[in-house]
């Protein structure tokens, strides 16, 4: 038995408020724990979006009464509310910014609305951009004019995760976090059924043992469509190659946790995201196995990392244990999101988490959630 | 009569070699002494695009057989050219690099490939880039990480113009120019006619006196379709407010000199652009009629500011000669581009080209250019 820091996870939808029939914050911080994290920060393009004190009140109120892990929530750049989400940043764990194709009403499409935030967001609180390709190269320029530090979710392409080293060559305050499936993408049994059109397109896929490490990523390309909607989409084998190579670029690994049913999935306009909080560690411990990470690469990138980008206060007397070498087979069946669903369904992994220990408090033991509803802390209510 | 310098235009397509049923150096650089203008510098978009040392003689042999005036030619950044580009520098005006949709096969889609362009161009030598809106923030960065001056061509928008004004304040080493339709648009006569899809669509349109200068900007918006299908496209009165707001940060007037005949105009897939040479200096004449612009505004955008950020040679015992007061009726049957056509047919300006001198020779007067095919130099043939 391994023992490693509570993981921090700083990119989750929990869908609550206005997509509880998906995730809400006790099932989603249940899968939290089950996964290994003991602290997750939520993303605010929620049903109302998170944007001002009401929208605010009414996702940690939900939190509050639910949460069995600790959380902070993010709060989302709109085009009016630039000084209404600045008054609110020290409640917050950051300020999202959408700025290209995404799932919820959120995006801001004119470079002037993302100056206003840039230019109000208090100096050095957290900046998270989903911007991708050029956008995201833009949204650098803008951090660096106006000195505030950035953070790019789900970095995914190669020209993305080059630019951001030559930045960070030259000194641009700029951190990046790459999601699970960007570098380990689901099985090409997986992507062949999610492209289908015809019969048993909602079945859950028999077992397979999937070569998620091959050098062509199963021929995925950049999937489109079905349940391998996903933004960003999924990317090429040699985007892929070019972010295992600039590992050292990477200062997070995040599980852009994204449920949607299998309904919402397979219906004729299939939203993007995939579940992830209760796969990432495993996928993550099984490229250990595989040579391709360490075990100080996975603390570094889901712990110690993300406490200092986003400032997150330590979580005392917290731990999980894990068994790396266990090996198992994911099934949508045991786990705790409500979505019902995972794009590694059958897949083979090694590395189990055994047991949460939260604040003293066991959370999480053998396949069980411990921890109550509202037993969970926001950690940004100073 | 009032004496201005010789005006230099850093943004024409000469349309040679490859496209001269509808321009060549010859009509090309007549146009120009036609307009008042000295010096040209002409893109690499062209048939075969211009991109090393073959096609940059191709196309300087034209030029150096049928010019008028003086000139220099562009190279064009290409997905595998960065090397050879790089080592023909001194005989070019600059690198062209095109980032977003244009006329032509050179685009640049991966900001690899910019990088590559960056890294290798000779430090201080001109970059212009074609670059839109979050695309043209994605080169600033670029040019900013690898230490190149930048020359932003034809700014549209009211998001990129002040994005421009925050980088200069910030000390970045951005300059930008302005074409004139996208400052004082086609009429809306024209503009009606332009999306015209039954009769009379070939037809010139009779005079018109037209509020070039009205505040909604004859209603165009951001123009589509037909004769005015331009890149980038015809802007809103919100964005032109913005650009004239903003003069002190518009280093030079560009024509954008873009000739397609009227047949592929009004065809099925109209390539986008406009002949510009001829109009420009008189539609900034009469601005500066209207009590919006100075001629010092004028000599600082179409000289002084050109010659230095691309590094220009004195022209000397070069100037033109203007009749500030002039009223006379823009038309295309009276004009020395090969294409046929102006955007501005049938619309009154005040200000008019009487004279030209270029290097001690008339080579323009009254309506007629004097200047001989070939007499024109390239001011970058050391």
């Amino acid at each position: 038995m391994i023992q490693l820091p509570g993981l921090i996870d700083p990119h989750v939808h929990m869908r609550e408020p206005g997509g509880e029939h998906k995730e809400d914050w006790d099932s989603g911080t249940a899968a939290a724990l089950a996964g290994g994290f003991t602290l997750v920060l939520a993303m605010p393009n929620t049903k109302p979006p998170v944007t001002d004190a009401a929208s605010l009140e009414l996702a940690l109120s939900a939190a509050r009464g639910k949460a069995r892990c600790d959380y902070a929530q993010f709060l989302g750049a709109g085009p009016d509310n630039a000084n209404a989400a600045a008054a609110l940043a020290g409640r917050a764990a950051g300020l999202k910014m959408y700025l290209d194709q995404t799932y919820g009403p959120l995006r801001l499409d004119d470079m002037t609305l993302w100056m206003q935030h840039f230019e109000r967001w208090p100096a050095e609180m957290p900046i998270v951009a989903h911007a991708e390709s050029r956008s995201m190269a833009a949204v650098l320029l803008l951090a660096q004019l106006f000195d505030r530090p950035v953070h790019i979710a789900h970095v995914s392409l190669r020209e993305e995760i080059l630019l951001i080293r030559k930045a960070k060559e030259r000194g641009l305050k700029v951190t990046c976090e790459v999601a699970p499936h960007h570098l380990l993408p689901p099985s090409p049994y997986f992507a062949e059924m999610g492209r289908g059109q015809g019969e048993g397109q909602n079945q859950i896929p028999p077992p397979v043992s999937s070569p998620i490490f091959s050098e062509n990523g199963g021929g995925l390309g950049r999937g489109r469509g079905g349940r391998l909607e996903v933004r960003p989409r999924l990317n090429t084998p040699e985007d892929r190659q070019a972010l295992w190579e600039a590992l050292d670029v990477i200062d997070c690994f995040a599980t852009d946790h994204a449920p949607h049913t299998l309904a919402e999935k397979d219906g004729p306009n299939p939203p993007p995201g995939f579940p992830g909080l209760e796969t990432t560690l495993p996928l993550l411990l099984s490229a250990v196995h595989a040579g391709r990470l360490t075990l100080d690469d996975i603390i570094l990138r889901c712990h110690t990392n993300p406490r200092r980008i986003f400032n997150l206060p330590e979580q005392p007397d917290t731990w999980i244990e894990i068994d790396a070498d266990a090996e198992w087979t994911i099934r949508a069946a045991n786990s705790f999101t409500r979505c019902g669903w995972t794009p590694y369904e059958g897949m083979t992994v090694r590395g189990r988490v055994e047991r949460v220990v939260l604040r003293g408090k066991e959370a999480y033991r053998d396949g069980k959630v411990t921890a109550e509803p509202g037993t969970g802390r926001n950690v940004k209510a100073f």
